[in-house]
Formats: structure tokens, C-alpha cells, sequence
């Protein structure tokens, strides 16, 4: 069991209804990293007997911290179609809903494909150095190599893009799945504290994926880097929104996601 | 009442429970436009007399198609913070559950505030034409001014960009609001009628939309056009994604949106 396994191990607590426990390693600066909280509610539906098909899509929105102990997971299909599947999700702790997430499953078919944007020009992840010791406690869990848009240091003020590029996997390395490429969707600090060059209260509020990558796709990725690239584009009235891409090796999109953030100041 | 006015005209139909009507000049392919339904499912929030905050976030799920006659939508305030409240809404027919969607509102604050991409440059509304009258019927719903990337004509082959922009408006004119805004964040044909060249089976499975503009924001647009556009990253296994920003007059950004749309082919 990896330290990813561990954050989204789940156990049968009755019909459609799955607990689990925060792990301290995976604890962010309120509560546990958005991330895994989104790859716990992808994998609930994941471990439902009838679940139809493959992710496609998930919202997850974040209603309250979570606090330090068990949580419960129950999961609705709401919609059973010949080629798509519809799920809501809630997580709670003591019967308070804290975190609830929508997805849609699809039978994937073989089509014609195509990736329109080009791939960030970046050097290989053997040619980045990993990126300093610091951040919240749930980084450790990723081998990160920032290309562009490391955290700030004091002192390196403003920036003018809000761009962050860097090669990331599980640390240990683990094989990608749907949960983890889930996970790594919300890998990126707030991009204000590059825009600013200084952290300030921040905290996701609601955060998409879409699944471009099957389970083929998934499995030929093994556990080798993926490139995560992010900025944002509008920053107003305390919320600014975040599009991200997660790119394959070979220059295929996996994931693209996007997010809202809250922010003080 | 316009046409929108008609589109998202809800009634009381008793606690958290709301009626409406399908009406023929939102009629698209198959059901209705989903951007008038995802706009009705934001109104039937906003009209919740315990409703706190302003729409921050939006995502709409598409279950199955709507038909024409009445539904109804019930909605549910899961949690409710000092700055901010978690919705989650279902239009349902005879019981049928065919859209959900979930919402976050959210108490707007003056703070830092920037757009970080630049806006398209394009001539001003008055200097492009008015679109060619075709489409599905609910396009005769908006005054559309294509900059670029207008519905191709059989004969126009494929394309290497999806991008479309276009200038849009509500026809006949109608001050902008989060329910018209939410509407205009669908405005676009699928993206891969533009890429092949012909149009094929498509639809919308799940739209996002991030409001960045509040009330006072779009009091200030009028019903002036505004500048929409959009494109698609990746296409596989049947899906493919759409990522949108709505620009209001001055270069703000008013919206951004994204989708996931299923195709066949």
C-alpha cells in the first residue's frame, strides 16, 4: 500500500455507503488535499457492483473542511443509460455533508481522435531536478519537477503569468489509475501566490475533470511522469478560476480540469 | 417576455419543487436547447427565497433528453457557510430524472482583481455581419455575429482549429443576467462539425460555468453583444472537451465555461 493507496482506501459500510479515514500524510493546510478527497469520491463510485463504463467526468465541490477521523461516502446512481452512467456523491463526518461530487461513467468506443493544442516544449523529467522540500505535508506524496512557476520564495515578488508546467507521479511511484489521475489534477498551489509572490488564504471551491484517457491509455502511462500544466485566467470579487491540462507521454492529453478558488485579500 | 423570459419561466409548485414548460423556439435536435435548461436550473435557485450569494459556480449534467410538455425542478440547499452555498438541483419529468446539476453561490467581495489572457482581437459587433439563418431552431433565439469558425457549409472540409468566435447577444435584446449568461456559455455548435467539416451525433453530457462577473458586472454590460469563444483540446473514445470564455465590453471577462460532449463517429 502506497501512501495513495492509503489516502483512498475504502471500506463497505452498507448499501451504497463506503467509510474511510483521513491519513495524516495527506494533510493539506485545512484538512486533507483536495486532490485525494476527489480520487476517495471517484473511487466510491469505482467499487459500486454495477457501475457502468468509465469516468468520463466528475465535480467535486467542496462544502466544509474535513476534519481529522473517519468520513462516509455514499454514493446514487442516478441514471443508468446503454452508454453512460450518473452518479452524485456525498461525503460527511457525524451526518454534516462536507464534500459532494457529480460524475458520469461512459462506455468508451473507438473513434476518431485527435489532440488540437501542442504539448508544452519541456525537457525530460531525468533533466529537471525535483523541486525543494516544502509546501504542505501531502506534497511529499509526489515526485514534483517544476519546469516553470515553482512556489514563490519571499522576496521573489510578482509575476506576470500565473503558469506553473512541471513533471509529476506518485512518490513511490505507483501506476496511474482514474483515481490518481484525478488526484494530480489538483496537484498545482493557488496560482495567486505566483501572481502575487506571496501565499494568502486560498482554497479550491469547486474542481472539474475530464477523462480523455481510457483505461488503455492509463495502463501504457505506467507509472512514468506525467507533464501538469496550469494558469488562470480571471481573478475577481475573491474567486479566481484555474484550467489545467495533464499530458501523456507521447504528447497525449490524459486529463484536462478546471477549478474555482476562494481567496482573501 | 422575450423568448428567454418564456424559456426559464418557472412556476411555485411547493416546497423546493418548481414547474416549467419546454416551448417550441428552444427546441434543438433532440429536447431543448441545454443551455436554456441549464439556465432554468440556475434560476430555480435564485429563486429560493433563503438563497445566499451570488452564482459562482455551475455544473449542469445532461441524463437524458428532455420532451416537450412540463417538468419539474426540485432543488436543495445542502449546506449553507457564512460566505458561500452548495445547491444541488434535478429537472425531472413524470418522475424521470433527466438533469442534474450542482451549484455554489457565493458572497462577492471587492479584492484584487486582473484578466490575465488577452482578449480577441476582433472588429466591433456592428462591423460583422449577422450569422446565416440555419442551425436548430433555438439559434433564432440570438442575434450571432461569427468572427470566425461560423457552421461549415457541405463542401467546407475539414479544419485544423475548432475555434469559433462570434459576437452574441439575446434576440430581441435583453439585459444580461447569471441565467443569460449561464445560456451563452453553450452558444457554440459542437466543436467537431467545424474540425470534420459535417455535422454528426453530438451532445453536451456536462457544462460547466464559473461566473467571474457579478450583478453589478453585468448591470454594467446591458444587453450589449458579447464576445464568445471557444475550442476543443482533446477528442477520444467518443467524447471530446470544449473550453469557453465570454468577454464582456472593456475586455472583462465575464464567464468561463467548459464541456464534455459525447459523438459518434
Amino acid at each position: 500500500m502506497t501512501a495513495f493507496d492509503n489516502g483512498i482506501a475504502l471500506q463497505p459500510a452498507g448499501e451504497r455507503l463506503l467509510r474511510g479515514r483521513t491519513v495524516p500524510e495527506w494533510a493539506n493546510m485545512v484538512g486533507p488535499f483536495g486532490g485525494i478527497t476527489a480520487a476517495a469520491l471517484l473511487r466510491a463510485i469505482e467499487l459500486q457492483p454495477d457501475v457502468h463504463g468509465q469516468p468520463v467526468a466528475l465535480t467535486v465541490n467542496y462544502l466544509a473542511p474535513i476534519v481529522e477521523g473517519d468520513f462516509e461516502i455514499s454514493t446514487r446512481a442516478v441514471r443508468t443509460n446503454r452508454s453512460n452512467q450518473h452518479w452524485f456523491v456525498e461525503l460527511s463526518q457525524d451526518g454534516d455533508v462536507l464534500t459532494t461530487a457529480t460524475a458520469v461513467f461512459g462506455v468508451r468506443r473507438d473513434t476518431w481522435g485527435d489532440t488540437e493544442p501542442a504539448s508544452p516544449s519541456v525537457p525530460a523529467p531525468a533533466e529537471v531536478p525535483v523541486g525543494p522540500d516544502k509546501g504542505p505535508t501531502w506534497m511529499r506524496n509526489y515526485d514534483m519537477r517544476y519546469v516553470t512557476g515553482a512556489i514563490p520564495d519571499a522576496g521573489d515578488g510578482e509575476s506576470a503569468s500565473s503558469e506553473t508546467t512541471l513533471w509529476v507521479r506518485d512518490n513511490p511511484p505507483r501506476p496511474w489509475d482514474f483515481a490518481a489521475l484525478t488526484a494530480v489534477c489538483d496537484i498545482f498551489y493557488p496560482r495567486i501566490y505566483l501572481r502575487l509572490g506571496r501565499p494568502l488564504p486560498a482554497g479550491t471551491v469547486s474542481i472539474t475533470v475530464y477523462f480523455h484517457a481510457d483505461s488503455d491509455a492509463l495502463a501504457a502511462q505506467g507509472d512514468d511522469h506525467v507533464l501538469a500544466t496550469a494558469r488562470a485566467q480571471q481573478y475577481s470579487s475573491g474567486h479566481f478560476d484555474q484550467a489545467a491540462q495533464i499530458w501523456g507521454t507521447g504528447g497525449r492529453l490524459l486529463a484536462t480540469s478546471h477549478q474555482i478558488v476562494y481567496f482573501k485579500g
